[in-house]
């Protein structure tokens, strides 16, 4: 593990390269954010990065992620004042300062622009997450797997408008607050799980900014970038190829479709399909599952190890499909429950992709 | 005007018989409310009726209205705790209790169903509401066109679920409650513009729930219902005859349609086209219009004066056409641009009911 440091401009490259690949295609496309967080870490200077258990158990963290159709987000740029809007909003609620900013989402855009607004708020950020990845629904969290105590979501906007949902359980906090974002115009900065440091510190997953900084450094300098991810991440290369079909359509604050890739080389004649739901989901390929949700999915340039985001996905995009290993706390059966294939209405039994990978190397 | 008094559980039959005359067609089906509210007053006693001016300055008073299709809240029934769950999520937000309730839409179930409320709270309520008859959309009060302060939306379901809208603008306070509301299941009780009694006091159609009683009980008694109408209210009689057409739709929390009303009688080979969205909107005769929102069109039983909720609209009833004047703040500039013809998408210009009748009798 890193030691607990700061996230610096300089590693703002390294963490975007990161998230962008645990963000398996979602989470928001980093480019944007990465803009954002350096020029608040060239005015502001670095952010503190604080491990959750050197916080005060009392304190409260404020987990920050944005909600909506990612190409949205690309379209619709934050005002600035989003976070603020939110932290007031919380310290009204909750009565008492928010301590420090962490990431609800490691993955893509999510997991660099809580460094931005933490710069902006002058506190510190937490190094770690409630996925590990990028999910596309609200309850999709490490925190509601660990049941943690349901707390209000608060959702700001473009426009300054500012919304508190206290819902009866986690389940309905994603329905109330999907709409509330499609009426805020399918983008909006969402906290949830707004909870004391001592009470969440079990409910995330830990050391995950920092492996993003680190994972992001050893790809982007690597002269074989798809044997580092393989290294890094204990991955497995599902297939190396391009793209030859890609089905989207946006609705409902979701991007939904599939996209196949052909292979190449080595893998000529063979065909890989995803599925999409914001993130890619499903690799098949003969109708077969070779990687799962909660287990990672990464399409990435092939020549440079880029992750390529659901958004950016185009025809003839030469690349290779990593995949790898999810927290373990999705694969306890509430997590399963919560965000393994089943919850996204695929009929496919998760199998981890490390038994994907013995069975077709036997 | 009649004196400040208290709600009875006499009273309620001549308030749901008059707010149902206001309603024009929306503001919820009255039956259920009623019933609801004789249960509560039954079990509790009277409401206090009280004049805004009788309350001290700076007590808080709490508007509350359904919002969402009628036709949904005539299958969900409330759970009985919604309120409550406003009320406190109000004292939590604003750090004061709530003094009185007061309906927010005279019209329909939501002139009715706030005394239920009253009586659960132990509250009084105030002898006001915030149209003099029912709209379909959050911004059409008189709050917003007297330029209150905007205050958060707070809104409660069948579930148990708040979320507190804290809008930018009176215009955003719509579509995000709506969304809420469609989220929600489309039906849900809100709390909009919860002000202290002195800043309201002049934004307010005043004495309008003794108006309803006493005109409830005026066309209810009657051997003429159709001439008590037009005597209490001021009303013209559009046509007389029955329904030959509806055309209805349900969608994003709107009930949208028309119907149309072949005359007998005197009125015998006339047409009236009555459009409607939520609320009856605009009558009109061979594309002329006869009556005009934000004047009030209420479709009554020929027989008895009840007034026919849009959705209890049924081919072959035997109906009267009737429109009167509305509050003279719904035809202020600000008025007309908020809840006049083309608020709704009508190319049509206002006339005053009055001036047409004029016109007609010249």
């Amino acid at each position: 593990m890193c030691p607990v440091r700061a996230v610096t401009l300089e590693d703002l490259d390294d963490l975007a390269f990161g998230a962008a690949l645990f963000g398996t295609g979602g989470g928001g496309s980093v480019d944007g954010q990465l803009l954002s967080a350096k020029a608040a870490l060239a005015e502001l200077g670095p952010v503190p990065l604080v491990d959750i258990d050197d916080l005060p158990p009392d304190s409260l963290v404020m987990p920050l992620s944005g909600i909506g159709a990612p190409v949205v987000s690309h379209e619709v740029l934050r005002n600035g004042h989003e976070a603020a809007l939110i932290r007031a909003a919380v310290e009204r609620e909750l009565g008492r300062p928010v301590a420090a900013v962490m990431s609800s989402e490691l993955g893509g855009g999510n997991g660099v622009e809580p460094v931005m607004w933490a710069a902006r708020l002058g506190l510190p950020i937490v190094d770690g997450d409630g996925m590990g990845r990028a999910f596309p629904e609200v309850q999709m969290v490490t925190y509601y797997v660990c049941d943690m105590p349901v707390t209000p979501v608060f959702l700001s906007d473009v426009q300054g408008n500012v919304t508190v949902v206290h819902p009866v359980s986690g389940e309905w906090s994603e329905p109330i607050a999907r709409s509330v974002t499609v009426a805020m115009g399918s983008s909006a900065l969402m906290a949830d799980y707004v909870l004391p440091a001592g009470v969440v510190k079990d409910a995330i997953v830990r050391s995950s900014m920092s492996r993003a900084i680190r994972v992001g450094r050893a790809v982007r300098t690597s002269t074989s970038p798809l044997a580092a991810i393989e290294a890094e991440l204990n991955a497995t290369r599902l297939i190396t190829g391009k793209i030859r079909e890609i089905e989207r359509r946006t609705g409902g604050g979701f991007v939904r479709g599939s996209v196949i890739v052909e292979g190449s080389g080595a893998d000529r004649d063979r065909l890989l399909r995803i599925e999409i739901q914001n993130e890619n989901l499903i690799a098949l390929e003969d109708g077969q599952p070779l990687a799962v949700v909660p287990d990672l999915i990464s399409v990435v340039d092939s020549t440079t190890g880029r992750a390529i985001a659901t958004e950016e996905l185009k025809y003839g995009l030469r690349v290779a499909v990593m995949a790898w290993p999810c927290d373990p706390i999705w694969r306890t059966p509430k997590g399963l429950r919560t965000a393994g294939p089943e919850a996204f209405g695929y009929d496919v039994t998760y199998v981890p992709i490390e038994e994907v990978r013995r069975g077709r190397a036997s």
